[in-house]
């Protein structure tokens, strides 16, 4: 085979398969943001064709064969064609190593797994599920040792969703976690909690839609390349840096939770958007990980919109948008009342200081199982014993509990970590970041593009050519620190608390 | 070949072929409702490549002769398959026809002349776009005569878009039309005109939405089954009797506007919402045509919505949601206003007595210039002479005169009488239903369901199973007579009008 012949054939196979996310992305959307609820039937239908489609245009021996042809010939490509090299062989690397009866055999229990578990969830009938996350994991385990078999299973899936990140990197940087923010949690109970009652009045959802639009402006997101929908459980997709779409979802009697929405879901699509123009149709369009994309969305949730900067220039005009309900309410406690700290139940839910140990309970659980040191029987008695050590909170119920998440239900055990490791990139970055920028200074003044140029200069333009270590390196000079982000959220809310 | 294996791999290629279009679909919605305005580039290339994809599947010697052999033995099918079969070859009977670079340079013309129509319709620009349009109905002759030598042009396409409707029909229903119509809009004209100022006060766009919401709950329509949209011209689509999607465009200043949209494609969409069961996964499921599509839509549009019973039935309520701006305002005043009949330049919004006769203009101008009878660069001239003698409206540009419409860019000629024969089946069918029902009695106790299950028992159930005069003849049990329609438009607007 010729190289180039080669090169063309892969090309015209990205396009291909492009093709074909793009539409499902679109329907994904779609059946999410605006589609009637009966529209799911179809939908399936149509999904999985296309799933079988694509699967047959990647898992093939011609296609091994091309790919294997590439990687030996890998110092002749480009870098972007190297990378996407690089990738395609990831992405089939499982698949190329298990039986196909084993991983249809898979398909079916995790497709069924993912109904049971929804039963499960409402009833909070953890009995129902649990025969499913056994298997699960068991064929997780398998699974790894088929893909790498000299890896510990755990460390094989933790590197698929964070390359460079296995456990002797998660346990330090879990345990720095623990030793300082447990105690620090503590301490907060003990103060007098922030009022925020005022946050839980009346704010009619059409109102809530034009402080989106206003939110989206002072982020700089260009809408023009960015759309907005309305979903139960936000999220952001993206099909090129030129069509992000991102989500909220309003509740009347919460005016935080849209507006927080907006902001991280926003740091998504700032994300993508910043993409190189040489990444247009790519496969290395989007983020480097899902930790660095979450790096991302919680900068500017936490680092920025919750910064006492961001507030002062956003306050004026949501105090315009709802005068009534926030008579008397100040910019300072606007600001203290969306970084309230408070040990709950729910991950999705929890606060800025309190959400790595939620991941934390995770890691913990999903090590042992892996490892064959709890039996799944046992997982909602951990969960409880952790939750109430680590948060110090009762769990009342599975559904509150061990089932709140779909992650495992949908055969993701090592995802959870990703959550929490963007926090501490970002707040490692914002170190690096300030050596060059004064962020409190330019998000007061409005300049939040100043601080999105950065971004995109030192992580955004690169998509996925770079690996999540490699852009740490770029924008930081230096390898993962965790040290950062506990002094950060230390700092914080040591001062908000009066500790 | 077995029949067997013939008609199952027929029915896989519907489903295959499914997929494609609902992937398309959806994507088409999404662009029009909910696309960032950038997105447009990206699913440019994704629709081309699901275009040749589809293309492929269905224009193939293999394929052709698959449905000859099917056809062959259409006694041994069922109905709905033998109905799939001669719908296939109906949308491959051109294709097969034609020469393939001939359809190839067709393609690249009419994608050149949209883009070009575009920018004529912008700056007024006849002459620009005049050398498409000759090419367009050279081609469209040509065409018609590949796939029908033996059948006058004009016919092959009328005959294509709204099957059994030729020049022998629309001649004589065109000419009942204007007989009717034009003295009677003249001495309208002689009369006092309607007051309607109060539909242009300010109607915020919220309180809009929420009598979308009222409206279709009015008519009926189950919002699991159908989602609303926003967008620039509304429309309706549907990939299943599950799956449909209308979509409206709010004017701040015109509350009319939506209301209408929303009732008009409220009825397209409760067509194909009364589809039967055994048509989800067919490819006869929607609706009959073109034209019958239309008669539903503006059944509820017109025949019911501006009818005096349904402004009884939901003005309380409207007036309940605006009663700043409909003070004073009675049910009778509010019935007058959405009925009020003026001569106007644009056919998208004509009202229900002046729509005929700008689709006769149409008529008119298309059999001209496929018969060679009309010099493309005369369409101007001949296009403000017939308006002036309809209408009596002097048109002031090209922009709000001959460029007005999309379907000519597109290729399409004989599409614009459907848009007419809808509202005179639309008449027919009132006049068979009232037979058995009393539809003003109905609708003003709210009991619109009721008129519904008469249309769906007598049309919307049969989906693309009967063709348009085969479904006239089960609602009306007589053949289409189009003096139902100019007697339904005279008796109302002289009413109104104390004619």
């Amino acid at each position: 085979m010729e190289i180039t012949e080669a090169v063309k054939k892969f090309k015209d196979q990205i396009k291909l398969l492009h093709a074909y996310e793009h539409a499902m992305g679109v329907m994904y959307y779609d059946i999410e943001t605006a589609a009637p609820k009966n529209a799911i039937a179809g939908f399936s239908d149509t999904l999985a064709a296309f799933s079988e489609i694509t699967y047959n245009i990647s898992v093939n021996e011609e296609n091994f064969k091309l790919l294997d042809f590439l990687t030996e010939h890998a110092g002749e490509l480009d870098e972007i064609t190297r990378r996407e090299v690089e990738e395609a062989q990831r992405g089939l690397k499982l698949l190329r190593n298990i039986p196909v009866d084993e991983f249809v055999e898979y398909q079916r229990v995790q497709s069924e797994a993912s109904s049971v578990w929804h039963d499960a969830k409402v009833n909070s009938d953890y009995a129902l599920f649990e025969p499913y996350l056994k298997k699960l994991v068991d064929f997780n385990v398998r699974f790894a040792k088929y893909a790498a078999p000299d890896m510990d299973p755990y460390d094989y899936w933790l590197n698929e969703f964070e390359e460079g990140f296995t456990q002797d990197v998660l346990d330090k940087y879990f345990a720095g976690i623990k030793a300082a923010l447990v105690p620090l949690i503590h301490r907060i109970g003990e103060k007098e909690q922030i009022e925020n009652g005022f946050l839980h009045k009346n704010y009619p959802v059409w109102k809530q839609r034009e402080l989106s639009d206003y939110l989206m402006e002072v982020m700089g997101i260009d809408r023009a390349d960015c759309a907005i929908g309305e979903t139960e459980h936000p999220f952001t997709t993206g099909f090129n840096k030129h069509d992000l779409r991102i989500t909220t979802h309003y509740y009347e009697n919460a005016l935080e939770s849209s507006m927080y929405s907006v902001i991280h879901e926003g740091g998504h699509a700032t994300y993508e958007m910043g993409n190189s123009d040489e990444l247009i149709g790519s496969s290395l369009a989007g983020g480097a990980s899902c930790g660095m994309h979450e790096s991302q969305s919680r900068f500017y949730e936490n680092i920025i919109g919750r910064s006492r900067a961001f507030i002062e220039l956003v306050f004026p005009k949501i105090k315009e948008m709802f005068p009534d309900e926030l008579k008397g309410v100040s910019s300072e406690d606007f600001y203290c009342a969306v970084n309230r700290a408070e040990p709950s139940l729910i991950r999705t839910e929890a606060d800025e200081l309190t959400y790595s140990l939620h991941v934390l309970v995770r890691y913990e659980i999903e090590k042992k199982l892996m490892h064959g040191e709890l039996d799944t029987k046992d997982v909602p008695s951990e969960w409880n014993r952790l939750y109430k050590e680590y948060l110090g909170v009762d769990v009342p119920c599975d559904r509150e509990g061990c089932l709140q998440d779909s992650h495992w239900s949908g055969g993701s055990f090592g995802y959870f970590p990703s959550y929490s490791l963007g926090s501490a990139y970002g707040a490692q970055i914002l170190h690096a970041m300030k050596k060059e920028l004064d962020p409190d200074r330019l998000v007061r003044e409005g300049k939040i593009s100043v601080i999105t140029d950065w971004l995109r200069e030192h992580i955004h333009k690169y998509g996925r050519i770079k690996k999540p270590a490699e852009l740490l390196d770029i924008a930081c000079g230096e390898e993962f620190d965790p040290g950062y982000y506990v002094k950060y959220l230390t700092d914080k809310f040591s001062e908000l608390y009066g500790l």
